[in-house]
This record gives structure tokens, sequence and C-alpha cells, in this order.
């Protein structure tokens, strides 16, 4: 977890011991008094009115776990700092007259909220009734308390069955004829009270008459609740460690719920939503901070504390102030108000909202609390995305269902269930949702014309995903329970039948599905974003570049903050308007045919290289030779034999299902693709090479800076890479062009030092290493078995998101040394997915790669993770 | 290359030198004196008639080549053994009165044939015809041998144009109105020898009159000849070094055509076809050697040399029982008789057919010429090979067409279209040939029927290839020229149309598709190749188990020597009449339904399972759980798309088309298979598990030996593979069975010594551990890709045939190396093709594996090249 100010605002004041008092503590001693102990410490040294208390630390915890009891002198140190507690109050544990009340709470060194167990109002017992009732004219609250004690020590400390005291108190209200507990008056509670007393012995569970042995047994209960099953779970799920222990919070109690003259709330010292730089809250009067966090009751915006609570109020303004001052950050308090007293019960750095981090860490800086690396620091580079889309403006409860969240942002629109549909309706200026079983490259036009897309197959890198994330087009895909009837225009999810150009939304952030018009909030253009990122750019050392493959694609690179194009992938230049030119290469025979339809092809790319090149001038650009199988590039073959089957294919459809059966695979990812086309279709390649080199001399001769790399995809061999480099160096001089390899079949990275002598720069293709690695094709698996080992824990996340650093990132690690030791001046990148995923930049930055390359979309958050990395940030900045 | 007693017969005897005489060489000095002249030396040790000579050394070539001159002192040393030649012989070079005839040949330290140049007759000038008249009383031989000269000195030495010579030969033979040349007489020789000395000189590349210039001249042009373009290409090809250079063997000439009391012939000491142990020849009459090889004469079969020659044929039978104990092995030499006189003129060490180097090797050991060692070393595993299966009787020169050879051997028989007609024509009890685009499940029964397959589509380990293999029913898959149209009911290759019913042969190990009734020579049953065989086990240090799936297989795998079973594919017992079944369980909705289902098939696995344990009581085996992608197991989605859009789906079939499209997947070789199967459908797992523990109770029961080794199938985290042992351990105990894991993901293999500890055992499938290091979908790229990465040299060898040393035999090596490090009890073997192919044993003999496992056919190979590695044999055996 993140070192965060909490940590850093006090150094330790203690020395471990079983025991420390709120006055000995301070927050940087965490993880031995808990996160809510250390910060009522850090409270009390800076002079807030926090009620006075002990903290039984984490280490007598761990020892009492380990030895199975209590451990020597705990007690004892208990004791005496209770006598401290009687003293300072003039109250006593269990004294009939003037009778002390604590809390005894657990605080773990990480926040897991609810996870175990409390005891409140201790000492609160018929035989010191009287002397509370002395203390607070209140009876009603005197029993109340009782009440309270006698159920949370029966349940808590004796395990006893929570529906025993509840069905008390349902006949309680039933019998006197009221609406809930609160109408009870105190004759009622009293016998209530000593209702849950007398049941709890029944049961054999007796509560001890002796407060010291309450005590002593509340303790112990709160140790063991470490180790409950909910504890344990939770901690799995968050990755918290199980030899830490929990502190327990012994502390004298307030009450917000003593009358009209008393209240409880909650407070930020700014509005965790907005980052508004102004206190934000809720209170209630005459209540428990249970009423304000069990929103049973309507609460009160804070700003309206002062009409009741002149004095209170400008207290806590106050000492919100003195907190974030002291914090420099957000943070975020319980406080009580009793018998017109201001108590602060508790307090933590406060979670916040993107577009709240944001604002906070630029406004921070600018009014000098933090400085610039903690600016940066404080932005979460997850919570940087989702800024940079437009979301639902509510949250989303039951979805119809939940796709692969497969390219970021939501959209709403009028379904269409064809591409052409898609364009006819868009051109009327009506937002559309294009919904269809899977796309191909025949359905760009339509999806390119639609505000979202959603399909019922295919995985995070299918046709419809990786178009939709190049165009930054929210997307949802491999939908599984979305079932698409284009004849009877319906889109069946579940129970529910949407119908053509009715409204639908998609969350291609989350994934989730939803029937009819969410609210969209639009992404955030806070002018603060590129200020951040400017201080993220001086920090970091990993250089950024985008994946980008047209001029338009480059423009928004550029705009982006990219410094140069890490992955031009032509094939993308080759779909749309382009595919009949494709296909006519594909379909030809024979050389001549195959020249004249490449001469075409060579025109138009040329042109594209000078666009690209002309956005990018002074840049370096990598453009990768065609990759992907050919089949790609030609209609799909099952519905080609279903139109056949049905006699409805032309001459031209008989040509096309042809090929598509000669260049069908029976696993094209590792079929004839990459340099493998080249191998098997040479002036192809050529081709390519042709254009770029002479789109580089037309840059030049108009007084450019083009700056150009060609790299061959899915190399495996020493000779493979040779042949590929003479075929480049045939058309192209040293200087027009520098090479690269990609490294993305495990036989490249294990021969990266064989590899490196012939090219100037190395760019791990980690979608495909990962594939290859773990013999795990991402899209077929993506749907079903992924989630199903994640939740076994069958691998520790998804490779495909975070590079697996055992092995894969080892691969990367190993490769990228043996490749610089044989070539000192290679450069080295990763393109694809991870390019873009913090806790894969880290590993990048870690590896001592020079830089990361993605899509433009997460230019911003690459930029970000890259400084995070450079600073050794290492979690989550908010936790509390 | 292999050291071979060639090498043995003769410790060496020279120092180096430029020039060594016949009398001063040893067979073992081959790389000094060339195979030829190393020979020639040991004939003329162990007394045979060698027509003198003398050697110029590889050195001498070397040193020429080097300094592009003859190196000093070696001209000298040239004239000096001349003298010794002129003096024994009473005849000197250019001596018109009593002239020496020699000839200049080249000699390689490896048979390079007809490589490189040689000169004859050199010293038959116009000035010696007196003198060689007087010798021989021949005036027509003496101007036919100054002709010979004259022309091969013209073309070898002075690059004269062959077509010079040839066209004044054409004109004399038409002029003298005869047939050929053999008709020319005297006189016309006499002219036509002076029109090429004349012809030569025109072209101003005068022959010398000196004949020791000659000499020097010829002895220069050999040397040269080392570095021509035909010799470069053939070495390439053969992997012999370019540094080697080539000796020349200086000898005096003998003529076999000098009238009808000389002769020429070729003999083995044994018949190299059949091994038989009796001398094998063809000798002519009044010949030349090269008349013998040309074929243009037709010859006589040795046993009738006696007819006319009884002394030379009784001498020359003496000499081959000396060479062959001399050399303990089969010796191929040519012999000419001049005037009555028999000389021996070269011998080597004989190649021999697959059927007589199993017969020699074991026959030589019962006759005490050799050991058993060099029995087993005599035998390749590639020539063993041959003798497993039928083979076509006559060398196929046009086949119709060459597809993957998949499954060795040769089938003939009448071509069926459908499954279904092959079964009904078998049934008939004719041969059946079922030829077919590809093959599924569905097919089996018709394979099964069948003599031989052939496919259209797919690769070696395509359906059709993988099951002919398991089968041993020979096959030629993926034969891309093959065009069948089951309609119209023909098979279309090139320009030749077959019918169904037509009769058609095909060989499965080289490929080859012929038209028509091929004669069959049926695999071996030589009872020696068992006794050679148990010699081999004797000596080999790796175990050699059998990938077996049934009782059948089984028993065939014990019969044919296997210490186990290395792989027994589960999913074998799917197939064939179990299919419905196991759509049953793909087809199940909830886990009742498939609880249900699976419940047939653990009560039918179980009996699979006592069948196959009852064959290898006694011997461990491997059991692999289901391993295939579930789409495998159902109709092909072509099919049921195109059935459905014809409207012929009935309920079942629509069942079934939804399930296919369910399960279909990409790159299934990646996708939802091997143990991902076992996380996604545990069931099924179980029910493997708790079939093969049933079946090990019952045969303890029975008093059997069971040994069996749970497997799992495509590992690729450690988690994956405790998963794994637990869901096993749920149900086995201990000591039922143990476990193993495939080592087939580069990730596992980077893991080993992680995943060794929960394992007794590992399997490499090195088929997919190439196809994912590379990238490489074996069967999508072995049709076009592979041929031709392989022509540009781009691959070194198929990976898929033979282990690829550099990375994936590395990964192997580690990964044993880790795995036994962490637990060293482990066993470590592949299982897969690699484990039946001879140069990949030899990587896991020296890797230290413990066995190697392969298909029941390949039994025989293994075991050899088993012995091969342990003996350290490292290349072919009958190499001159």
């Amino acid at each position: 977890m993140n070192t965060t100010l909490q940590d850093q605002v006090g150094g330790s004041k203690v020395d471990a011991s079983w025991v420390v008092p709120f006055a000995a503590g301070r927050a940087a001693d965490k993880n031995l008094l808990g996160g809510k102990g250390a910060n009522l410490c850090e409270m009390t040294y800076i002079g807030l009115p926090v009620p006075p208390g002990f903290i039984v630390t984490t280490e007598a915890c761990r020892a009492y776990l380990a030895e199975g009891d209590v451990p020597e002198g705990l007690l004892d140190e208990v004791m005496a700092s209770l006598r401290e507690l009687e003293r300072d109050a003039g109250l006593r544990l269990g004294d009939p007259t003037a009778p002390l009340l604590v809390s005894v709470r657990s605080g773990a060194p990480f926040s897991m909220p609810g996870m175990m167990d409390t005891v409140l109002n201790l000492g609160a017992m018929p035989a010191t009734v009287p002397g509370l009732i002395d203390l607070t004219g209140d009876a009603r609250h005197a029993w109340d308390s009782v009440r309270r004690f006698a159920e949370m020590f029966g349940k808590v400390v004796l395990g006893m069955d929570e529906e025993v005291y509840t069905h008390q108190l349902r006949e309680a209200v039933a019998a006197a004829g009221v609406a809930n507990e609160r109408e009870l008056d105190a004759e009622q509670l009293a016998d209530l009270a000593n209702g849950h007393l007398a049941a709890t012995a029944r049961a054999g569970a007796q509560i001890p008459d002796d407060p010291h042995e309450q005590l002593r047994m509340a303790v112990e209960a709160v140790f063991r609740s470490w180790n409950g099953s909910r504890a344990r779970a939770y901690r799995r799920v968050e990755g918290i460690p199980d030899d830490l222990g929990t502190a327990v919070n012994v502390q004298v109690m307030v009450a917000g719920n003593l009358g009209e003259d008393s209240a409880t709330g909650v407070a930020f010292t700014r509005d965790p939503a907005t980052g508004e730089p102004a206190p934000y809250g809720d209170w209630l009067q005459g209540a428990q901070g249970e009423d304000v966090v069990a929103g049973t009751r309507a609460t009160e915006p804070l700003h309206t504390l002062r009409e009741t609570f002149p004095d209170a109020a400008t207290e806590l303004e106050e000492h919100l102030h003195t907190l974030e001052q002291h914090y420099r950050d957000l943070c975020d308090i319980e406080f009580t108000v009793e018998r017109g007293k201001l108590w602060m019960l508790q307090t933590r750095v406060g979670k916040r909202s993107a577009t709240a981090a944001l604002r906070m860490a630029v406004d921070m800086v600018d009014e000098g609390l933090i400085d610039q690396d903690e600016a940066v620091r404080r932005m979460r580079p997850e919570q940087l995305e989702a800024l940079l889309h437009p979301r639902f403006a509510d949250t989303v409860r039951d979805p119809l269902t939940t796709g692969l969240a497969a390219s970021p942002g939501a959209a709403v629109g009028h379904i269409a269930l064809t591409a052409d549909s898609a364009v006819a309706r868009a051109a009327t200026g009506r937002p559309v949702l294009l919904v269809r079983p899977e796309t191909s490259p025949d359905d760009l036009e339509g999806m390119v014309a639609s505000q979202g897309l959603l399909t019922s197959r295919g995985g995070l890198v299918s046709h419809a995903a990786v178009v939709a994330r190049g165009f930054g087009i929210p997307a949802v895909c491999g939908a599984a329970d979305v079932v698409i009837d284009a004849k009877a225009g319906t889109v069946t999810i579940g129970d529910t039948v949407l119908h053509d150009d009715e409204m639908c939304s998609i969350d291609g952030s989350s994934g989730m599905v939803v029937a009819g018009e969410m609210e969209l909030v639009p992404a955030d253009d806070d002018p603060r974003l590129e200020r951040l990122l400017l201080w993220a750019d001086e920090r970091r050392v990993l250089g950024v570049r985008a994946n980008a493959d047209t001029a338009d694609d480059a423009r928004r690179a550029r705009v982006g903050g990219a410094e140069g194009i890490g992955l031009c992938r032509t094939e993308h230049q080759f779909l749309g308007e382009r595919l009949p030119l494709v296909q006519r290469v594909i379909l030809s025979e024979g050389e001549a045919e195959e020249t004249d339809a490449l001469v075409d092809l060579e025109a138009r790319q040329r042109q594209d290289f000078i666009d690209l090149l002309t956005e990018m001038d002074g840049l370096p650009v990598t453009v990768r030779l065609l990759d992907p199988p050919l089949h790609e590039f030609l209609p799909d073959l099952d519905e080609l034999l279903v139109a056949e089957a049905r006699g409805e294919l032309d001459a031209q459809g008989e040509k096309l299902l042809a090929a598509a059966q000669t260049h069908r695979e029976h696993d094209p990812m590792m079929g004839t693709r990459g340099i493998r086309l080249g191998v098997l279709r040479p002036a192809l390649y050529r081709t390519q090479v042709r254009a770029l080199v002479a789109a580089v001399a037309d840059r030049r001769r108009a007084g450019g800076d083009p700056r150009v790399e060609i790299m061959f995809p899915l190399i495996s061999t020493e000779a493979e890479l040779i042949w590929a480099v003479k075929l480049v160096r045939d058309e192209a001089a040293e200087a027009e062009v520098s090479l690269a390899t990609m490294i993305e079949t495990p036989r490249a990275a294990l021969l990266a030092g064989d590899l490196a002598v012939h090219v100037d720069a190395f760019s791990f293709g980690t979608n495909d290493l990962t594939q290859m690695t773990f013999g795990l094709s991402r899209d077929d698996v993506a749907g079903r078995l992924m989630p199903r080992e994640l939740e076994l824990g069958l691998l520790p996340a998804d490779p495909f998101r975070t590079l697996d650093a055992v092995v894969v990132g080892e691969l990367v690690r190993n490769a990228t040394a043996q490749g610089r030791a044989a070539n000192p001046r290679l450069t080295v990148g990763i393109c694809g997915e991870h390019g873009g995923d913090p806790d894969s930049i880290k590993l990048a930055h870690a590896y001592g790669l020079d830089y990361v390359s993605c899509s433009a979309a997460r230019l911003p958050v690459a930029r970000l993770a890259a400084a995070h990395a450079a600073l050794e940030v290492t979690g989550p900045a908010d936790s509390a």
C-alpha cells in the first residue's frame, strides 16, 4: 500500500508497548496503533477535542493470537490506562454514582470497514443506571445504553444468536403499540434491557458483573475477530497480509443522542465529489453516528449546522481547516455534539471522485499545501481514465447484462442491427448504437457512424474491440447473453426484448448494458488535467508513444502528448474503401496480376504515409509491415458458405469463397501472418517498403523531418530477420529508415541477443508473447474461462491486462538485457495493450525499457503511470 | 560423419607429405589421401592386384587453393614418384617406344560422385602411338586413347567447349557411314584424334607436348575442380565442409577394352539388395568401366565371368572374400581384366537396401565378423522404418501429386469418397482408399475400414493424420492439388480425373499419389529384426514407451517392445460409437443432466481402462486427462451451417449447430482445452479419474499389477497444477496413482522448478511446445509456408519433425534440470511426434531424459535410435 501523508504528518512517538494512550501516539504509528487509533492520537497531538482513550496495540493482538492467551502484563497496562481515563474524567467504570462508559473498537493498520467487532457502552449495567441518570438527566438514554450494551456484548463477546435480542425487541415494540424502538419509553427500555440480560444468562452465557472483566473479554473478542471468516475473506480479496493483527481503541463514550442539544455528523474538508474547496457533510440532531451512516433518517447538509449549533459549527470549521493544513490532504471526519460540546471522533484521508482528485491535486499545489511530486502521486492512473470518457450520471444497480469492457466510455443510442442502417440513421443526426453478433471490415463505416458498439461474440482483441479502441468509440463486446435476431429486428437479453431503433445504453468501461436512455456525464475538460500531465512528463523516465495508424490518429496522438508513433499497423490502412483493392491482391493469380493490383495499393499507401509523417514531423514513427492473416481481409467464411448453400452467391462471391477457404486456418494467430506473409508474398512487403521510402523522400523534398523505422512482425528465427532486413535494404538505403523487430514469439525473446545485432530497435508485442507463453488465446478464453480461472485463483491476474511479471515479464527483462548487451544502441519499447496499463508500465520502467506505446486514448494514463513509476508510487493514493 | 570400419582397418602409415605412393598409405588416412586413394592404398597393403600409382594429398590441394599456386616442392615429389612408377613398369611417360599411360583422378575425403574432374590416358599422344601399338598390338586402341585424352584434356584442363569434339565425332561417324564411334577403325580414329588436337590448337588452347607439363596441368585442374560450382553446390546440400580439399590419384592405366581377353566390371561382396551372402555384380567383355556404369550396353551377371575368365573369376572371388574379411563390411569394387590379368581398380564400403542392411548386420555377427555394438551401429533408424511398412515395389518417377507423408506405408485401393461407401465396399472384401477433403470423428469407421487415406486439406496433426498413425493406416494428407467433387464422383489431380471406385495408390512414407494399382512389397518379417532390436535394447539408456489409447494399441505396443505407455490420450476412447455419449455430455444443460450423461461414459471408460491395464500389467501407464477442445467431438460447423441454410437440419442437428457455434474458437490450439476443460467442466475430469481409480481397484482385485499415472495437459501456472492435483486427490489416494504434468507451454517449461514439486513426472509435449515457442501452427503452415521457409533457409529444419535444438531443446534441457533440482525423484519423458524421430531421440538422450514415448509403429525406430544415441553414432553408417 502507498505511503500517504497520513503517515508523514508526524514522526513516531511510541516505543513498542502493549498499551498506548491517545496522547502518546502519532499518525506515523499506524502499523502499531491501527489507522483509526493513530489518527485519534494525531488529532489529540494537534489539540483537537478528542474524547480521551487509549489503544491496545496490534503487537498485543499478534501476541494474543500467537499464544492463544492475553500476553503477560497486558491487563495490568490496560487497567493502569483505564485508571488514568477515570481520573481525568472524574468517573469510574462500574461506579453506581459516577459511572464511566467506554467504547471498545477494532482498528487495523488498513481499513477493513465493518469486518471486525466493536462493543459500545461498556460500563452501562442496571447497577450504573442511577449514576447515568444523575450525569445526563436522561433515564431513557441510560436504559437504552444498557440495552445496547447487553445486546452487543452478548452477540460479539459471548457469541449469542442476534435473533434472541431482535425477537425481544420486536415483542416490546408490539406490546407498546409503537412504530419502532425510538418510541419506547424509559420503563419499556428498562424491561427490554433486563430481558436481554436474563435471556443471555438463560443461554448459559452470563455477562459478568465486573466491568473490568467485561473490558478484558471485549478486548479479547476484538482480537479474535481479526481471524473471523469475513475478515479473512476481505483481506484475501484486498491483498492485506494476515499477520498484521488489529489494534483495540478504548475510548470514553460521548453521546449525540442526548436530546436537542446533541448531534452527530460526518464531514469532509472539501467536496469529495467535485473537489470544491469548502467543507462538505451531513448531520443529524439528537442522533448517534450509526443513524447518519445507516440512512434511516434524513440528514441535513453540513452548512445548516450553524443555525442550531453556531459555536460548534465555527469550532468544527476551524478544526477542519487545521486538519487539512496538518494532513495536507482531504480529510474525512466523524463528529459528535454532546450537550453543545463538539467532539472529534475519527479522521482519515478521504476518498474522492476522479474529478475531485484532479481538482484537489492541482489546487493544493496552487495553495502551497503540497508540491508537484505529491500532486502527481495523488492522481491514480485508473482514476484519470474515468475522466477521459463520458460516463453514466447514475450508478447502475441492475444492468441487463455485462459483457467485456472493450473500449472505455458510456454511450446511448438507437439500436441499429446492420452497419447500413447505422449509417442511414446517423445521417439523420440521431445517435446510434450498433448491435451485431460480431463485426467485420465490411461494418467499418457503420461502426464509425455509431456512438457505441455492442457485440455478442468476440473478445478484447476481436475486430470490433480493436477498431472501437482505435477510433475511441465506446464498446461492449462478447456479451454472450445478447441474442440478436436481425430478421425479427429484436435484441433479446434474458427476459427483456429490445427492438430495432429502441434506445439502449452501454458502458464500455464496465461492460454494462442498460435498457433505455441513461443520462451521461461528458468527459472532463478541466484544464488542470494538462497541468498535472505536464508535471508528470517532467518526472517520468519512460518515453510514451502512441499506436496510430492514420494521419487522424497521429494528430490525436500528438495532441495527447505522444513522443512518437510506436506502432503503425499498416493493415488498418487496408480497410474501408481500400478493401476491394486488397481483395484484388489476394485474389490475383500469377505475378503479373498481383503486380498490377499492387500498383494501386502502393500509390494510396504512399499518400497515407506522407499524411502520417506530416503530422508526426520530427518524431519517430515505427511502421510495422503487414501482420494479420489474409483471411481477415475477406468476407466471413460462414456467411459465404450459407449464401452459397442458398444459391445467393455471384461469380465474385464464389471467388471470395474460394479464397476464404484457401486462406482459412485452424489457428490463424500462429499461422500465415507476420513475416510469414512476407515470405509467401514478398511483393506485398516490397510494395509497402517502396511506398514508405517514397513518402520519406517526398517529405524531405518538402523540407520535413520524417523519422521512419520499419518493423518486422512475428519473427521467430534469426534467418527470418536477416531475410527481412535484406528485403528492406534492397528497396531502401541505410539513411532512409531504421529497422526494428517485434519480439512477440517466445523464441524471439529467448534469442534476443542474436536478433539485436540486425536491427536498431525491439518492440515487445506483449499480447502475442503472453498468448504464446501461456498457450492461451485471449479472445477464446475471455468469455468463460478467464473469469473462472481468476475466481479460482489459477491465474494471478488477467495476464492480458497486466503483464505476467513471473514469466512473460522475465522474458521481456532478459531479452532487453541480452539485446542491449549485443547492441548497446538498441531502442526497446512495448507496443500493444500492456503499453497503456499502469501496472505493466511500472514493470516496463523497472525493466529499463525506453518507451511504451499505447492507443491515443490512453496516452494521459500512460504518461501519469510512467511518472508514478519514476516516483515509485506503489499503490492507490487514497486508502485510509 | 560416422567413423566406419573403413577408417579402422589400418592405422595411419603416413606422415603429412605432398605425395604418397599407394604402397605407403592406409585406409585410415582418408582425410589426407581422399576416400578413393586411401582404399587403393589399403588394397595394395593387403596384397591385392592394384595398378601402381601415387596420391597427391589433400594437404597439397589446400595449399594450392590457399596460395593460388603449386606449393614448393610438390612438383619435385610428383616427378620422383612418377619416376618410381616408370621404373617399376619399365615404361616412361611420353616415351615413343615404351610409353606409360596414367589416369589422373580426383578423390575427396567424402564421396562426391561425378562432381570433380578426371583426366584419363595421360601420355597418349600421336608421338607415343607407335610404342602403344608395340605394347598392345592394337592400333585402334592406341588412337582411341589419343582421341579420348585430347578431348578430356581439352575439356577439363583447357576449358574447351565439349561441342567442338562431339561435333567432330558426329561428322567422323557420319563420314564413315557407321552407327557409332566403336565402329570407327584405327585410321578414322587417328584422323579424329588429330582433328581434336588441331581444333584445340586453333582455339588458342594448345595441349603441351611435354607429358610432365600435361601432368602438372591435370593435377592443378583437379585441384581447381574442388571449387567448381557443381562441387560447391553438392557439398552445401550434403553438409560437407568446404575446406577439406581433394586428393589426386595418379595411377597406371589398365584397359578392359583391349579385345576379347579383356573385361571390366563392378562387384559387391554380398547382394546389396537382399543381403544374401554371395558376390554380386555385372561385367562386360572388352569394355571400359564407363560402359558398365552408363548402361549403354547390356551387362552380364557376375557369375557368368567364370565361363570366359575362369582364372580371373576365381581370383576375384578370393579378393572379394579377403576384402570383406579385412573391411568387415559390404565392399563395392571396380575391376578390370587386361589381357586375362585381374586388376582391382577401386573399393569402398557398399551402399545397401534396408533389407540388406538388416540381414548383413545380423549375419556378420553370426559369422564373427563384427560385434553386436557394430551391428546396431550399422542399421540406420531411417532405414529400419522402411522395413516396417509396405512399400512400392518400383520407383515412382512421376507421381500425380505429392502431399504430406502423414502416416507411413504404401497402400492401394478403390477410391471411396465417403466413409459410408468405404465401409460398404470394404464389407465386400475389396481394398478401399478413402479420399476426403478432410476427416472428422464421424468418418472413423470408414477410415478404419480402408487400406489408406488421402486428404486434400489438413496437416500432419490433422484428425486424419493423427488417427491414421494411431491405427497404422498409411495416409497422405493435405495434398492441395487434389480436388474432390463428391457429387460428380470425381477426384481431379492436375489434368488427371479419377472416378469413384477407380484404383489409386498412395505412399504415406513419401507423400506420393499414383493413379492405378502399384505393386506393393509387404513389410519385412525377417526374424533378424527382433534380434537386432534386442541388442539395441541392451545398449540404450533411454526408456522407450508407446503412445497407446486402447487395449488393442497397448497389445501392439507391448509386442513392439514398449516399456510402458507414455501417453494414453483418453479422448481417443471418446470417438466412434462413443461419440453420441460425449455429445450428450457437451449438450447437457445443468448439472443434473451432465451428471446423468457422465454416468454412462464413466462405466465405459472404466472398462476401457481395465482392458488397457490388463494388457500393460506391471508396466507404467500414463493416462492424460481429456485434452482437445470440445468442438472436436461435434460435427463440422461448416457442414452444419450449410445444412441449416438448405433447411436440412432436424432438431438434434440444430442443437449440435448451437453447440458447435458455442464451442467454436478462433485459435483452438490455445483455447479451451487441456486443464482448462477441467476448470470449466470439473465433472468431466472427475469422471475420468473415478473410472481410472475403479479400474485400478478392479485390476488389483484380479491379482494384477496396475501402474497408473494421471497426467494433466496444457498446464501453464503453478496454481492450475495445484488445483488439478487436488481434484485427483479428492478422488484417488496417493497409493493408487502417481501424477504427471505435461510441459507443453513455454510458461510451464520456464516454471519447471515450481511445478516439479507437485508431481512425480514431467512429459514434454514437444509438438505444442514447438508451436507456441515459434508461434507457428503446424497444420496451418505445413502446406505452403514450411517448404518455402526451408527452401529459403529461414528455418534450419522442420522443427515439428526434429526438435529445434537451439531454443525448444534448451527449454527441455533447462526444464529437466530445474525440475530434477526441485524434485530429485522426478521422471522425465517426451511424448508426441518427436519421441519417434531419431535425431530428436539423440537430443533426448543428451538431455538425460528418462524415456521417449512414440506411436507403436515407431517403437523399433525409437529403440534403435536410443541405442545409437548411447553408442554415440553420429551419422549415416554407409557413407563412403
